[in-house]
């Protein structure tokens, strides 16, 4: 059974409105909160080009929050860097039942999210309204309104409070209608770290190896040997702060999968190319400090978290 | 006793031409190989403005190895980069009994200029002739055959093969000579590996850290934390690998000493920033191997290896 009731997408970029747009043509209720492109989908509608299909259309579209109204379930698409500026767009487009899913990079978005609702609604149910996935995609917003989806799409979503409910079902039932993969866990933190084990050296050594793809972080030797310490660091640091049990063969798959994948660049080498604020703080910055407490020595992440912060600050 | 004989400047940069004039100041028999720069020095002299005292003079300079001829002495002042270099300059520039002092940065020159006098002289006497030397020393090349020296100049030298000889203590005091400290020690391994204790961090994380010069890794929270973890990594590696005992005092001593001086972009980051090789395998990669041939862990100086041998190549 699909999630029924009225979706909204917030940040509608390569990955929300792809998302969006498929769950949209499923037959589901979803509407858009635009900025940028707000005008030329409003007159152009909202174009996808994939493997699976290419399609057009001409959902509901919001220049603002306050137009958008309250919805109730919202799919978070925006980039971690732009947190903070989701308090205000919340005020707007929840009401006291709304269910929140994020889709954002890295570890303390979930947290983040259950604080604002609970500070815009009474009753402090904020935790047990967020949900964190992890998006496995390849996708690019190439103009206004225009999406190409290369490959992959499969999601993994837990609830922020604890195992799974027929809700959480509900709603991975909307990706897998928009045909995505979806699975469903009992366990944020496990998904969650699973995904640093490949965002941590991929994302973010690549931008410090100075526009390394994640072909050449896995076939130049002492980047591959780099890569695999840092993984081997996520999976102690997963275990000393959450518990979480990160198999070692997970990371041989990793490895595999990556260099099966040839040359891609990550979001984060995207962003810094392009000059954009790096999620430098939810992919290093939030994992570093999680194993700290937890008193587990992770040197390769604290010296490429003070390398990519360095980075980004250089930037501003 | 200062040395007396032929003394032959190869290398005649910021660094050797500095030390080359000086020493030729002070009365002494200085010959400089010179490529770019021959025909400006020959026509203009060589100029030094330093806050010890500017001077002008016109020493004896060659366009090539074979118009130099062999020399008693050579102080190398080259690029550790350029090491491969020096062996057909080695072939015109030395008799049997010549000794290399070499003033290049990082392991690995003392042994590769013993190999070189074996190939070109018999009686295996290579190693016996090698002396290595670590130059603290803030000096600039502005134009062809003008130096301005900014401060310091301390150098420590000591034998490859043994203890100070008398001869290590003679040439030795060219440097005292031209106004500069000179201390002979009596391990070679110590003075070089001392000076890594602030090379790997300042120069390397610098250049890793996209232009974070050495004020910024002392006083940018991660990035103190992590030159220290590798001031400290050094100083495992330079007992495990060769003996070598560095108090961890000498740790604080370099902080503070690198505190006092200001923002200093180290002369990796200036050739990083004007697109020259950088000296990546004399500063980090001959270190990291050592350490790992004495099977101890070095995380952060394999990463920082790893990280600047790619903006290396990146660069080529």
């Amino acid at each position: 059974m699909s999630f029924a009731g009225r979706i909204g997408i917030i940040g509608a970029g390569a990955l929300g409105a792809l998302y969006g747009a498929r769950i949209a043509r499923a037959g589901h209720d979803v509407h858009f909160l635009l900025r940028g492109d707000y005008e030329a989908v409003q007159r152009d509608g909202l174009k996808v080009f994939s493997p699976q299909g290419d399609f057009e259309m001409r959902p509901p579209v919001y220049p603002s929050p306050g137009a958008m109204g309250p919805c109730d379930l919202l799919i978070v698409g925006m980039k971690a860097t732009d947190i903070a500026a989701l308090a205000p767009i919340l005020a707007h487009t929840t009401h006291a039942e709304t269910v929140v899913l994020t889709l954002q990079n890295g570890l303390g978005n979930e947290e983040a999210i259950a604080a604002m609702l609970d500070a815009l609604h009474s009753g402090g149910t904020g935790r047990g309204r967020v949900i964190g996935g992890v998006a496995f995609l390849c996708s690019n917003r190439t103009a206004p309104g225009v999406i190409h989806h290369m490959s992959y799409g499969r999601v993994r979503m837990a609830e922020l409070a604890g195992p799974a409910l027929d809700r959480t079902r509900a709603i991975a039932q909307l990706f897998l209608d928009a045909e995505f993969g979806c699975e469903v866990s009992d366990s944020l933190a496990t998904i969650r770290w699973e995904k640093l084990v490949w965002n941590i050296p991929f994302n973010s050594l690549g931008v410090a190896a100075h526009h390394a793809d994640s072909q050449v972080c896995v076939t130049d030797d002492e980047l591959l040997r780099v890569s695999r310490g840092l993984m081997e660091e996520v999976v102690a640091a997963a275990r000393a702060a959450d518990g979480v049990e990160i198999a070692p063969a997970f990371i041989d798959l990793m490895m595999k999968y990556t260099l099966d994948m040839g040359p891609y660049r990550s979001s984060m080498q995207l962003d810094h190319e392009a000059g954009r604020p790096l999620e430098v703080e939810a992919i290093l910055g939030e994992p570093v400090r999680r194993a700290r407490a937890a008193g587990i020595a992770v040197p390769r992440m604290e010296m490429l978290y003070a390398i990519v912060r360095r980075v980004d600050a250089v930037r501003v």
